[in-house]
């Protein structure tokens, strides 16, 4: 017999969208083809605090969404560009600590990048930056990044090629 | 009157060089000008094994290390070049995993730029490559680091602008 959390019909899942200063975050569940935003957030580290205090700090409130909402899956927007090294090695680290967390509580970790996401809320991919304003405005990244995982739950069978599991 | 774990004329040290797949680490000990390593290696993870999967290890290694020889403080060198953002951002990663180890379990974390490893390595900053190479040659990257935060322990005058505290 397959045990689960809570009942097979449902999936829940921790969206994340990290950065050092501060890191969007959604707690989605989908039942049937029913959507709801349980939790969302930002995980604000204030400018005084050091790179590895910041670190601790997304670590820790990571690591405590999940004990408290349970979710079986996280996803995160892959990182196609950042404009210089040290800037790309910090979000790197920032990332790392919530994928950190997200491992250690045994989460399957899925990857989609950024046009994806695009498309999971404008409905194509060539959106520009000001579509895709106007149609999340109010949603954070992390919402956007959870709602793409939740529409490729619906095409299941190109789930594999459409996604990657880090 | 101060504790500390132990004399305080010793002074012991985790310099890490992290990456991905192979991560250098040191343990090196102080007891006046007196340096020993007390351990040296590196943090090895499979080709097979997923981002999150090396992520895991490099913190849990990391973790066990600091467990097991009590060191007060970290060195890591600084990243100034990546060649391009998606290794920044893996890099960043497998570092922050490691250095969220150092910081849970309360250790001064010190940063120095390559110039200044190279400088403690081999007495000036614009070493070629191939020099550095001969003079390192057996040393792994994480026992030059090392030696760059005892070498700055040496003329502690000119420590709060030579260093800098992540």
């Amino acid at each position: 017999m397959l045990v689960t959390k809570y009942p097979s019909s449902k999936m829940r899942l921790l969206a994340i969208d990290p950065a050092l200063r501060k890191s969007g975050f959604a707690i989605l569940e989908k039942e049937g083809r029913k959507i709801r935003a349980l939790a969302h957030g930002v995980i604000r580290n204030h400018t005084e605090l050091s790179l590895t205090q910041c670190l601790l700090e997304i670590h820790r409130q990571t690591d405590q969404l999940i004990a408290q909402y349970l979710p079986e899956c996280c996803a995160v927007e892959s990182v196609i560009f950042v404009q210089n090294s040290r800037t790309a090695v910090t979000l790197g680290a920032a990332r790392g600590s919530a994928l950190l967390a997200a491992a250690q509580h045994g989460l399957s970790i899925y990857e989609y990048p950024p046009r994806r996401v695009k498309q999971a809320v404008v409905g194509r991919g060539a959106a520009q930056k000001a579509q895709v304003g106007f149609m999340v405005r109010a949603l954070l990244g992390a919402l956007a990044i959870g709602l793409t995982h939740l529409q490729m739950e619906d095409s299941i069978i190109t789930r594999p090629s459409a996604t990657r599991s880090l």
